[in-house]
């Protein structure tokens, strides 16, 4: 049997100010901080240990991982930066307030982008000064790689060969794994191992910084899993999350 | 022509309480933190940027690491933890402070086994709990490569391979490299490019936290190096590291 633990990053910035991130590289606000530690700490607490690390090119679930593996005492394990476990890119709506786009496009439009499977938000321009094309940290990637927009199938189709090619050979090999990635990736990764329908994995609501263990067996079929940590702590950030698009 | 750039850790606890430290994972001070953080925004200010990140397995220099990238908004670059970067192992004098062996041993025993190329200070005991053996960073080497002490010479030797095997290929494949470690391990490096005799390489004082860059030509040899940054800070950093080991 086989352990596999997921963290979506700890409250960010744009969490906080209810804009839509997508690929946009914002930090950790002081809460978000708090909850990377204290996954550390319940991580620590119940025993748990890792031989290796995945996250995004993303700096909130990046400085999650680090604060983690920090209280952990686990700074020294192998980290590989994944950008196949990004966000969803959310194309135009970018930089936009939730509570905003909700007001001008209507509560059932912005619902539709959020919490449909296959239609994606309006794509960026392609000279839009938010599209990805000449950050260095994609630069090792073909155009066509890089996104100007997706809907949760385009997240789930570029998730999914990093988890087939790189994650499950090394859980197969006997590598404890610790992934800190986005509510988006974790939704895709969490589709595939559980068979979620499309229409049900939209409403799936992973609470930030909450460490999600799935237990899996030798053919990695999820057997169980549960979020370590205070259950009511758990059920207020999920709720937090599902009411985050809402007008105000 | 290549450049790469070395940075000892900044000032550790153990620096600062004037100890032994070898291998022993201590953390860095405030003023370390602040140093860190610094050689991030100098490199930064002067346009440098990295493709690939080594340090050793030991939380010091990648904190130092980890503070710097993080000060370049560079925080998703891929960082190899190699342990054949580790400062040099320090034996049985490990945890003991630097002047009361000096007032035990007398400073001209002290600075030979500071300072001498080939002397190692007394052996760690194999049960000794200062050994390494049951560290989990260690656990995928054979037991004989796990030292109970080290003389620079034998630093040198763990290190080279380091260079020739993992790092070297990947400047010669146009890869910029920004490497965090310790006095020692970077004496090594410096030693082998510089073609310094055993005799002077002991008396190569590298100051903590101040970023060196070596200028390389095609075949990996060094045209000039040069610190970035303040020079009284640098020359106060190196004048600091030379008096540690005397008794005060």
């Amino acid at each position: 049997m086989y352990k596999i633990v997921f963290m979506r990053h700890g409250e960010s910035t744009w969490n906080l100010e209810n804009r839509f991130t997508g690929w946009t590289d914002v930090d950790l606000t002081e809460k978000g901080v708090k909850e990377a530690k204290s996954a550390g700490e319940v991580l620590k607490r119940e025993g748990y240990t890792f031989d290796l690390c995945y996250t995004s090119v993303l700096k909130r679930a990046i400085r999650t991982l680090w604060l983690t593996l920090d209280e952990m005492d686990l700074m020294y394990l192998p980290v590989k930066n994944d950008w196949r476990l990004n966000e969803r890119h959310y194309g135009a709506l970018q930089g936009l307030d939730k509570g905003e786009t909700a007001a001008k496009f209507g509560d059932k439009q912005v619902l539709v982008w959020r919490r449909s499977y296959d239609i994606p938000p309006p794509s960026l321009e392609e000279g839009d000064d938010r599209a990805s094309f000449n950050d260095p940290r994609y630069a090792g990637l073909p155009k066509e790689q890089i996104p100007l927009t997706e809907c949760l199938k385009d997240t789930v189709a570029r998730v999914l060969p990093a988890w087939n090619e790189e994650i499950a050979p090394q859980i197969k090999a006997g590598k404890k794994i610790l992934i800190s990635a986005h509510g988006n990736s974790l939704r895709a990764l969490i589709k595939m191992l559980d068979n979620i329908s499309d229409e049900e994995i939209v409403g799936l609501n992973i609470p930030n910084g909450q460490p999600l263990v799935y237990e899996l067996d030798a053919d990695l079929k999820p057997i169980r899993h549960y979020y370590l940590g205070d259950a009511d702590a758990i059920a207020a950030a999920q709720a937090a999350v599902a009411n985050q698009g809402k007008a105000k």
